[in-house]
């Protein structure tokens, strides 16, 4: 197998944990000695292994004189677990190839220079592209300290998500609910606003055909207008955090405190998106997926507080002046301040249509 | 070569003159004899010779015996030319294959039956979809005696076309303008509403790179507000037809028919879409591309009032509760009332995307 | 449509005359005028119209002020037909975009010339690999006054054209022995050795499902021994032309002759294949498959006088140290003398694998 | 993710390492519990711990009311590990997917069965055509106790491995190289006749990139023929065996014993392959690469001793009715008696062709 084919197997390890391990990034890690794969591994739960540690630990002996494929720099410091810059040198290994450096600008480069300084022959940027995809919403954080935001929306054609009357069950099709409740998975925390709750009464949990990584259930919601009936409040599914104002109501507050619902209360009578993201980010919520409805994905449009755009479109056509859309809230006035992004990849999904796009500069 | 390949020839050159024909169909043959092409064609322009003609005459006496790869039946009838059928069968042809019937309910199958009544071997159904698809706005025309409607959007991601405060130039970028002029050449007429008109001027011509025929202008304008410097009354591109409801200013009509618009007054104080398609479709016009706005999408949608959804859709988010979107008006309230389309295809134009859809049932 | 897709269905109309208009080249032309096609054609024989003429001619007075988009250089000399370039010059065509020039070094770029001398914008290049490689026998032909030489050849999966006993019947399957058909009535002539006509007794005809032009049947037979019995000389399916050497029986000569076949005497005791060829060329041969067997494909190799070689490859092995090949004769003694190839297209067809592939520098 | 994709990953673990697990099969398996992966690994090498292990063990008590995903019936019984099955059932497994069953006839089925006794849900199938290619070699020798035979050859475009006078140096390209020296390292052994040994004294070992598992090199030498020179006794890179016939020089084979060489002399005064594959059979030998000659390769293809063709062909022609050939010998007499075979790939490398074929009812 070729260098390029080593490092394929470990992105594939590293993207299979996607979802699972955070507040840790998706590493995966191959030991090869004399064209033959001593150990791999990926890193599976924060606080468990570095997929490093997999690898060296199955190489045994075998890792002496080898190369080690890692999707991401080896740590250089010593957390949970202790530095895997050190095990590899220990190991005897002699070359590593690394796919990208550890975004975090206080350690980024310093895992290569210890391996250099103990003599290994270090490479870095094969599969480069890939690797920091895969890691984005772990990248993201790591440079600014608040959660990845991923913006989700199911609308028609022309762009309703429900009609003017507000029905809006099953606009979209089988396929791409399923999707998404893949994409939730994923992330660390999904978000959303008092209205959908009050509207809706969703359960906002990750519901995928084989299951997966629960996240956080985040609700906006000034006033605390949730009912203590609310659906996500009944079960043990996954924490509730609630963020609301300083006017919010100190009985309501207490009531939903028994419900073990944690709530976040700002300082001033509006929650801000930026207060809000820097608590989540504070509390190691590293990706936000945001179900709406309109009017918050608006607010975070409006803002330029998001990273990704995904929408599932319905082939029908709703129409109405007064239909709610994808997002809400004033909107950008201006075309030339609007955020621009880059399309990553449509897919059809059953009869819909699925677009994934990027904000530009992130 | 293979029967397909013979056909798919003709289909080409059937597909090349999308847009030039109409009232006429598109429509290529080929005439084979031994393996060789004896002659092909198409119909180039109402009124002139049909494919069948041009192909018959280039191929002279090698017609004899051989066999003709036709996208549709051959008239039967003597319109402004000699029926194809007679041709078919003095030249000496042997075998026709044909694509598709004649949609026209009174005469499908009848060309069929005056080959096979002379003799002719005729098999039809080869390349079907293709012809059918290449010939859609005359093949609903003849079979509804209305024309076939096509709504046009440019859209962000988010579902709008300007932004609240009516900014929308240059939402979607070059190529998908350049595609959408394409369109406009292969339609008989486009169509906006007055607010468009007033809003934006425009001059609702199509202007892609090599030219193409010009539509006729439409406008739906129930009092006339149209104002006489209005763009498009000042050019002798195109004819423009205003269509207003019984209420409209005698004296505005007069104004405006001296700049040599058509004025179409209906008798009731709105004008209905029906009524509209009806004429159009008396006047021959087999294709409509309703450009918008907003409101008059929103009505064509409301009352499924179209076969065919076009959108491009740019990499940009743009937000607000009023902004307006590609299909306003009242809107569709029951979900399960709501058209359903099929998507034909999604492709990708510089950084934007294009989906064509058809109405399920169309 | 965009200039692109007007050469596109020029060169399809030339494409689909592949083969039957031997000595000329296929051409294709298409006039559009403001978008619209005015016009298009295909030259389809030798004699006949050039292709520019059935443009023009649908034409008419639309071709002026129009383009026209054609797929060789325009004529610029009176053959059996006058000049093109005259032609278009009197329509009003005001601009000409040309794929690729003349092949012929007396007469390439005049055509250009004449052209812009009476103020037509002449554009050359757009699709001219595609043009090239659909005139390749006449591209060659005209530079060389040799006819272009395809080598054909039907093995097993190591190269074995028949057992060692010489079984090499349905060796490939039906889909290869079609393809073959096809290909045997694109050129002008289909050539074997007297060891296959004494061995298979073939009828060296193109059987292609829907027919085709009639190759010229040439056999190479140095002592004349080819039985008057055998069946190429029982049908009058396309002429016999048979090569013999100095010391080939006069009277075998004279029987032969009575068969319609004509016998091309050389000078010399051995035929060699420059003389052939050169004859061929005079007879305005332009293109010759040669069907084999191993030991002429031999001579047509060591001698680097092929232009291309076809090869379809059956999956089973047959072995045998003395079975034949596709390629037998003396052979090549150092590598680095051997004739070098590119390849051009890897097709499965059925079972088998089509390869085809062009001597390099050709 | 979906069922389909975790045993894609599995299989993907499992073709990593293709070639250095023999004479065990290459397996891999991954355990999920709640959709996150709990443990994952593969088989690396003969005595250590099987796939199914390094997955448990990663996964420890998280094993528990999980899924395991294996590519392979897991073992039900002791062998230089604990049988797999024991170890599934204690850790709490209550799924297992498995893509293929264990091809052994005594044991096919009863790991599936112990399983289910315990039960543990089993289902059989998902992947099962590219478990099955992958471990083709394991799954030939199990059921026939012979290795798999890939007959590897490069060749020019009309079949030739070299020039009438022998000379064969770089026909194929680099890529081509590379390629088959990758091919080596999968097979267990790799196979010359004595007539290339004394041509081209090669050393038969595997020289890929990144090196790989070294195969035995085997030598057929009926009249020990071969110097004690040659290249391959100079080396240690891996163990060299002759067989030779009855009547082979006592003298020359002890000579040949004192360079390490491992001497098979059979009973008759010729070798036959069947007591070849015996033999290497008995010798847990799975695989062989035979790399020709062509009389070698002649004698495999007549006495259908072989599983797989690979043939590397380079665009050139060389020509030679005396031209060695990919197979010699004898040959097939009837075609209706040679072997057929089934194209599974065609890829370009470089500018050369490799087709891979396996023997039908293989
Ligand atoms: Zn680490
Ligand atoms: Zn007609
Ligand atoms: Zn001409
Ligand atoms: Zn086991």
């Amino acid at each position: 197998m070729t260098d390029e084919e080593y490092m394929d197997l470990a992105l594939h390890l590293a993207e299979s944990t996607k979802g699972q391990t955070s507040p840790n990034p998706s590493v995966g890690a191959v030991v090869v000695n004399n064209g033959m794969i001593a150990g791999m591994g990926a890193h599976l739960k924060a606080g468990e292994e570095h997929a490093e540690v997999h690898a060296l630990q199955e190489a045994k002996e075998k890792a002496e004189g080898g190369t080690m494929y890692v999707t991401l720099e080896p740590c250089s410091h010593t957390g949970k677990t202790p530095p895997c810059v050190e095990a590899i040198i220990n190991s005897g290994i002699r070359r590593v190839i690394i796919a990208t450096l550890d975004p975090n600008p206080e350690v980024s480069g310093s895992g290569v220079e210890k391996l250099r300084q103990a003599g290994i022959e270090v490479s870095i940027g094969a599969g480069k592209d890939r690797a920091d995809w895969l890691n984005r919403y772990f990248m993201h954080f790591m440079k600014t300290g608040m959660p990845y935001v991923t913006l989700k929306t199911a609308v028609s054609l022309d762009g309703k998500t429900a009609t003017a009357t507000g029905e809006s069950q099953w606009i979209t099709g089988g396929e791409s609910r399923k999707d998404s409740h893949r994409l939730r998975h994923k992330h660390d925390a999904i978000l959303a606003g008092i209205g959908t709750v009050l509207h809706d009464d969703p359960s906002l949990t990750a519901r995928a055909e084989n299951g997966g990584s629960q996240p956080v259930r985040v609700v906006l919601d000034h006033h605390l207008r949730i009912p203590l009936e609310a659906s996500m409040l009944q079960d043990e599914m996954a924490p509730v955090w609630i963020f609301c104002g300083s006017d919010a109501s100190e009985e309501k507050k207490r009531m939903l405190e028994q419900t073990d619902a944690v709530i976040y209360q700002v300082e001033e009578a509006e929650v801000h998106l930026e207060e809000v993201l820097t608590i989540l980010g504070n509390k190691s919520i590293l990706s936000v997926f945001v179900e709406g409805g309109s009017e918050i994905h608006g607010r975070f449009v409006e803002e330029k507080r998001f990273q990704e755009f995904v929408s599932y479109t319905a082939p029908v056509l709703i129409g109405g002046r007064f239909a709610p859309t994808a997002a809400g809230g004033e909107g950008i006035t201006r075309l030339n301040e609007a955020p621009r992004l880059e399309v990553r990849s449509v897919e059809q999904l059953g009869s819909d249509i699925k677009v994934t796009a990027v904000r530009k500069g992130e």
